[in-house]
Formats: structure tokens, sequence, C-alpha cells
């Protein structure tokens, strides 16, 4: 059974503030909750179903299990769909990376879902770090980490001063932009990064002025523009077939 | 203002039986209600607010338009957020089309927003039809309509019976698994059909019979899958590189 304590202190971790207040945050579902096992991550609590639970009994055995039913864990949940586990993880704290191999930069890239599906891709292509301005989404909006169906575990995102960290970095920043060369043509570089804006406003001219190259994805058709994720997603594989 | 009886029309549009039934569905949203003006479509309504209506006047001019204040416009639509227009147009009719050209075919993707959002990148990349399993979300579902962001009015999303339509086809039949040969080094035919399946059940065995050629995403992470929408992106910009 899921205590009142306890279910306030899984409510309060939908709240960004109460994430950090606590240094804690949520994985919902249970995909996400298995991510877990193999994860580098401090894990306080996971509330689940005793179907879940004695199904994975293995698996999670170094964790604090607390069985509960589906309807308690629907309710502590952010998710709307039923929800056979939630877990409460420690945010970790880690050092900004350095600039070298291949990485992600997203400029004011504020919808959740679009971190977390972006957060997904770059683990698709073994990206290992994103830094992101201070206004991008939470990387550890629950949001966030649902959509990256379990990738938050193996992806590292930093929020950090964007243009100061361009700055100094002495790789290509490879910028997406509706002009540039295409993606078809350009040559990469075998260290990066791939600097994405937010559809609205794109790239901002605090962080263009950093850009070594930019690159753009061919269109073919009617449509105006793609979505973030899905731009970061077609840019990346033209990056791998070059690197690998 | 909107009467008693549009209201009820733009609530009930909301239900696929009753989008059949009246032939009709709803476009939601300023950008998305612009792009009927160039569209090959019968629009029946415009309802929008006055700023909407008088910001874009001559645009707008062969349009039965009707004058509602944001709030009434927020009630009847389906989207959260502000909405400025709404409009009320014909679902049209037309053939299945000749397999020809570049298609995309989609098995059992039943996700609105995943259908909206392949919809949206084949327009990018210049596909005019999809063809779907009769189980695949409806195109005029408002969820699908917002997601395409306006590529509504320039792709044909036709639902039949597909492994009968995949047999009879004379193109090549791209279908993506996750074992298959690499997008990278496949050579594309310059007519084929993408043949994608949904996230959790695959192209399914009717459907693969009929398959030429398996295709595959290279992966250099961790993560397990791509999003529908995502893969079928990247693997049509790895068609274009070939055939533009």
């Amino acid at each position: 059974m899921i205590s009142k304590n306890q279910l306030k202190l899984l409510r309060a971790l939908g709240q960004k503030k109460q994430r950090k207040a606590h240094g804690l945050f949520l994985v919902e579902g249970e995909k996400n909750v298995l991510e877990l096992v193999g994860a580098q991550l401090t894990v306080k609590q996971v509330f689940a179903t005793s179907d879940f639970l004695s199904a994975n009994e293995q698996a999670l055995s170094r964790f604090d299990c607390i069985e509960a039913s589906l309807d308690e864990l629907t309710k502590a949940s952010s998710l709307v769909t039923n929800n056979a586990a939630v877990a409460i993880v420690e945010i970790p704290s880690h050092d900004i990376p350095e600039a070298k191999g291949l990485m992600i930069a997203l400029d004011g890239v504020s919808d959740p879902g679009n971190l977390g599906t972006i957060i997904r891709v770059a683990d698709w292509y073994g990206i290992k770090h994103i830094v992101a301005s201070t206004d991008c989404a939470d990387p550890y909006n629950p949001k966030t980490i649902r959509a990256t169906m379990g990738s938050f575990g193996r992806v590292q995102v930093s929020l950090t001063d964007l243009p100061s960290y361009l700055e100094q970095a002495s790789i290509p920043v490879y910028g997406a932009f509706l002009e540039g060369e295409s993606v078809h043509s350009t040559q990469f570089s075998a260290q990066g990064i791939l600097l994405m804006g937010s559809e609205s406003h794109g790239v901002r001219a605090e962080a263009e002025k950093h850009v070594t190259d930019k690159i753009t994805i061919p269109a073919f058709g009617g449509a105006e523009s793609l979505n973030v994720a899905m731009a970061t997603g077609i840019i990346l594989d033209n990056l791998r077939r070059q690197h690998s």
C-alpha cells in the first residue's frame, strides 16, 4: 500500500520545484522502471503491482519495493493509462561534459515530450551527452522521462549557459537552419556538436554566433518545417552514416 | 457567435462515427485553417475570432465565416490551448491510388498523433499517397489533423485492405524491420512502397508476406526501438538521398 506521505511525495515530484528541493524524480511505467535495473542511478523506492513485482522478482531484488494496487498507482502517477510501476530515483549530480566526440546542443527546446524523444533518438545513435540552454524542458519532468522509453539512463542532459558553452568548444558546431548546406552533401567531422533550436524560434542569435557550419534537411514537398525531434533524428542518421 | 446547433455539430465531429455520418471533419488551429485557403477541399464554415478574421480577410473571403470569441472557440474545439479558428470541412472522396512512384504503407499504426506526424514528414519528402490498413488511426481524427501541421491538404491517406493492396503492387515493397539491410547501404528503386508497422506489433505476417526488401535503420547505442513516425522520417531521408 502507498502511505499518505508517500502519495504526497509522488504527487509533489510532478513539479520541478519539488524535484529540485528533494533531489528526486519519478520514473513511471513498466519499461522505464525495468531500465533502472542496469542503470547507474540510486533508486529510493519502487511502487508496483504484485503481478509486476513477482514477474520481475530477481531483477528488482536490490530495490526497496512496495506493493500497491493498479488503482493506487494510477492515482499516484501522472500517466493517464494504467501504470503498473513507479519509482522514486535520485537526481544524479554530474559535471558539464567536455566538448568532444559527437554531442547534441539544444537551444530553447521547451516541450518535455520533444526533449524525451530527442533523448531516445540520441541513445539510438549512441550519443551520450546533450547540453541544453537553461530554458529547455526539465530532463527530469515525468513527461520527458516517459518519452525517452528507457533511454534516460544512458544519455546525460546538462542544462547550462549554452552560448558560453559553445563559445569555448573547440570542435565544429553544426547548427540546423532552414537554409544551410544540405545534410546529404555535408562532410561531417568525426567530432562535433549538433545544435538544434526550438520549432517556434529556431536557433537564437546568441547561440548562432558560435555555429561553424549551417546545415539543413533538404525538403521535397510542401511542409514548411519538421518537428525538432524528427529533425534531430534525421540529422543524426546523416552524421552516423559518415562516422559510425 | 456559435449557435447551439453549430456547437453540437462541432463537438460531434470529435467522434469517428459522427464524422462518417456527416461526411465532415474538423480543422483546428490558425495554421491549419489557413492551409485550407490553397487546398482542394470543400470548406463548409470557418469559426474564428474577429482578430483572426480581420487579419486574414482576403484569404478567407471565399469561405462562410462566423465570428466567435476565443472562449467559445476553445469550448467548441478539442484543443486544450487557445484556439483562434476552427473549420468544418467535407471529407473528400477519392479512389485508392495506383501503386506507383514513392508511397508509404502503414500496418496497424493506431495512434492519431503518430499518423499526423507521418503525414507531415511524408509531405516534407514530397510523398503524396499513404495507404493504411483499416485498423490504422482515422486520418480525419482532430488529433491527426493537428499533428500534420497543415500537411493534411497535400497528402492523401487511403484506408484499405493492406495485404491485398500490397499483393497486387508491382513495385518493390520496402518493409521496416529491426533486422534487415541497413538503409545506409540499400539501393532503393526509384519507385517503391515503404511499409511501416506499429511500434507494438511491427509489420504483421499478412503484410510481411508481400515485402520484397527488408530494411533497417542501423543502431549505434542502447535504445531498443524508434518511434514509428521518427523511423518513417529517417527512412524517407535515405530514400530521397537516392531519388530526389
